[in-house]
């Protein structure tokens, strides 16, 4: 079972709620002596830590890494990695007129709907902050995966306002407060984000992360394709609710011919002279560059009040103080470069454990 | 690990491939007590099977699927249920011109990537075939979640050709071979597949179903999320290249306000107002209408010539003979029904598991 | 889950009950390119077959194995493998006389504890015919392993008559109808069973499995240890009631100095001078002959008439006619040989996943 | 995988080495709404934690439990609960000398063949140091498995000395550091082990635990069963060499008619005249008292000097100085009990959620 935990032989296992005293993971199946220090985790933690830019939450979180287990004298021993992250800006107090009510687009109903009692404070489990272990864990599976393989993210979309592919440049992606890969659109994102903030509404965004490196024949059949996998672990990112690899929806209006990725020799390696199969073909990578793509819905923490009820049976409308991203995409992007690092790392040694390569 | 199973408590496992003598799945953990025979299947099986009408595989396949155990006096005992189907319209001769030929957009290089080996008739293990083992387990899946829940699924676009959300009607989608709920636009494909058929090309679609009657509760927070095993179910489908939940891909242009479910109370129960996030909140259903929808490229066994390598490394051109759909999106409809009462059967016993309820 | 699986990376999966029209197993994670066939899997299933001598049931059982998938050109693909086994001699009507009666030892009370409905005949999915797949599934695990690592076992004890450990003589086991490697003990065994038999009566049994030839470093630690493995392998065989690795019990006697497995250098490598550990420290493999033991309790299918009630809550006396095996020990040998098999390729498979190794 | 993580729907995750920071564990599936503070974790804690008395290591640890998770105004939220226990007196130097040499019956060796690096302080992650998580998660265990179900265990060997069957006294357990139910037997033992531990030498133990009150019905067939998932985890505690369920090793010397387990009704209920089954038939409980027994060996860590190897390839004499217990067994009672608790909560909820009892 795996209601907190993700990955086969590379798996991590999550616990932790937003304003308890502290959240974690602990990984498993990690390679035996691998260099690992806290130094190689905190970088991907202060990506996505809050309080960066005014463009996403004031929540102010150091989110420091401790490893408390499985590495010794500077390397991993095989043995589970455990990482804990303390909280240390919760504020619980903000949260308490939200006890009792349900706010649109949260998991706060949902989850008295199952468990019937739910630690309300800022989300409690259900909080964006156990992204932050993903993360972690994330900065794990790119050891593991080593040099070769590359995994870089970035929004390809705000709201209505999308980038222009030609200038597309991955550069620009840390120049900006939007990891967005074209200069221009991040500086019309800039106004669009502000004007969404101060009118006390939110946007969704559309992330796009590749992988680069990947051998061909990782992934499996069937039920443990390298796809089923990535969309499994895509949309299991709070507020997800799309995830495509390669053209994705797109492919839906192509003909066959139209989306045959056509395939040649280069240099006696097999090359593909298209890639709208993002690099899978029937749950196995085929060499070329992997390319997911995922949805993320607007924040639905919002200033704006909307109708709802409350747990006695009442009905209201809620308007959710607190500190909150006008658009939640923008600090999904590290949380989706990891997720995809964890399924490619947990497929490698599925791989190498069936057919010993 | 679950290569060729899917699923925690209500669990199936497949094997088989499209040219051996049958195929089968397993299906563990079904409760007790509840009636079942083939009849249950059958029906469902039919659905999804080839040859029944010009806009699908012409191989003919009866389909007919035979319990092994589990089942005892007409009630499951508890213990695994083994079905069985008999391959019966092989054909293998029709392969053995592309025996070392990669076709592009099947599986045929990344299984030889990954194995070495592989059974390429009809594309072995890799073919659509696979999902008649789905639709088999989906049926008992919805004898598992009883009257309750209905679940069903329909074709809302291929290739360029939407259809027209205001004439949707669920009694048009037995009345076309293409699933399709809205009686002119299937007027329109019959014509735009003749036509894709002829030129010996093919189109992709999208495919919607819908979950009525689940209540709210169902799922779990963080890796266990219904929707997140929804989408490993969908993605895991053959030529499946995009899943999405609710209003998905498109909430990313939405504002916070507009994505808002809002909530009122209607008979003293909670009630929403609009459905853009698909009856899933938090990873948990919320006794709305469950909506996925998938994206399925275009077939990629094509008439038309395409480029490509073989095995030993020389450049060719592959032009699939044999008999394939022009468009694998409509037999797709059966088996995203049947993945989806799959999740939902297994999230029906996780929750009791967990709640007692 | 595994309700009805065994394994993580090398993994079975089996269904069927005892008189239905078939049994079989799925067996998933076959490492790709191992020659198989039938002639792989039969000999150990001849081996296990019921009707071979007057010591065991006289079921007439061919138990010929068929390979319906996962396996093409001889040899393995990778997919998974489906096994199916037909029942031939099931005689049902034997056992309508006992279809409501609980006979003391089975499984039947408890299965209608559970699951409220079952398939009584000749004990269902609880029959000892279900190790027949294990032992299926044993043979292909084998392969998994290779020549390096052999497998044997045999009974040491029946009853109260154990063998003389002096006269342990592998090559004795396949002379005589009880996996027996003294050959005195074995004669004497042959009048004790004939009594025993005559007199309606049965008896236990100690089997001993040995595997020689693992390398050290293969297990896990804590949870996925190699003795907690294959102790949950033996003990879920059919009347299995205890399990025990290297000195087992016995070491709870010896003191530390007298259990210390000595080490010294033999031709530059490792060599313990004793092997109470049983070829396992920690859960890991050292290098050692891995010895497990396994107490098989008396049949309970007795013909001297026993107290016991029925399902409708009433006292009787129980007989059970049929054709038993007065020692179910005897044929638990190739089973338990099996379930070590497998367990050694699971975990061969799992190193390796995880160290590349 | 479940290399480091037991169970399926009750299920935790430990990590931790001995001389680390600290150890813990995340236990996942709870259901939601049991009342749980540290109070109802730290008696179990202080039954097992060491320097107890003379009898054992002389570590100071106070094994002091937070929980950092999961639970919220006393109450379990459903979510994953962590729990976190520093190490306080972990005193390193004491190890250093051992860094390189291979302690015979210990891990060291076999860690090094399976990882090339270990954490050498204090056996690192095989420490019996990791059992604590164990007792901890046992404790919630026993609250998921309420008060109809009590899980107690004892010492009954010490070495060459067993308890008398009929001095047994549950009420004598907490009485004596030994948790012997034998009041004369725990009077013998006194000498027995400070002549033990004076000698420099140790001894083996046999543990028995019993469940009462599990209603019949909990377990599975075949693979799931409830005697096998007890085999695993008592097999999985450090020094664990045997494990046997009922009657166990000693039935293998019954009858049949010995054996059988006969029943009669007392007040309209089954109830069974013996329990040489220990109260599971066909691995699912039928309603009677529980009952396993498991060997220790004697520990491994002596001051009597023997001979090894070194990681350098050199042959040496080791002896083990350090604080260590003369017999393991006796802190392993409280662990015994907690791994029962475990597998009993996990299969309680396995239950009901396939049957909804």
């Amino acid at each position: 079972m795996s209601h907190n935990s993700f990955g086969q032989l590379f798996k991590f296992t999550t616990w932790g709620e937003s304003h308890g005293p502290a959240i974690g993971c602990v990984v498993d199946g990690t390679p035996p002596g691998i260099e690992l220090s806290e130094k190689d985790i905190q970088p991907f933690m202060d990506a996505r830590r809050p309080g960066t830019s005014r463009f996403v939450t004031q929540r102010n979180e150091p989110d420091k890494v401790q490893i408390l287990s499985g590495v010794f004298e500077g390397k991993t021993t095989g043995t589970p990695i455990s990482l804990l992250i303390e909280n240390k800006d919760q504020r619980s107090k903000d949260y308490s007129e939200i006890k009792d009510r349900y706010r649109p687009g949260h998991a706060d109903f949902t989850y008295d709907a199952k468990y019937g009692h739910r630690d309300y404070r800022g989300g409690g489990r259900s909080s964006a902050r156990e992204t932050a272990n993903r993360v972690a864990a994330g900065a794990i599976a790119r050891k593991v995966l080593g040099n070769d393989v590359s995994i870089r993210g970035c929004v390809i979309q705000i709201g209505t306002s999308m980038i222009d592919g030609d200038n597309w440049d991955w550069d620009e992606v840390p120049k900006n407060p939007f990891w967005c890969p074209d200069a221009k659109a991040a500086k019309d994102w800039e106004t669009y984000l502000d004007e969404t903030r101060k009118s006390g509404n939110s946007v969704g965004a559309i992330i796009e992360v590749q992988a680069k490196g990947v051998p061909a024949g990782w992934g499996a059949p069937v039920y443990g394709k390298l796809d089923s996998d990535i969309a499994n672990g895509l949309m299991s990112i709070n507020a997800a609710k799309g995830v495509e690899i390669g053209t994705g929806f797109a492919s839906a209006v192509l003909t066959g011919v139209e989306n045959a990725d056509e395939m040649r020799l280069e240099n006696g390696s097999p090359k593909f002279l298209s890639n709208n199969s993002g690099g899978i073909l029937g749950g196995i990578s085929n060499g070329d560059v992997i390319i997911a793509r995922m949805a993320i819905k607007p924040t639905s923490s919002i200033l704006t009040p909307v109708k709802s009820i409350n747990s006695k049976g009442e009905e209201l409308e809620v308007r959710t103080k607190g500190r909150h991203d006008p658009c939640v995409g923008i600090r999904a992007v590290p949380v989706a470069e990891a997720m995809i690092a964890c399924v490619l790392a947990d497929h490698k040694l599925r791989h190498r454990g069936q057919t010993g390569r």
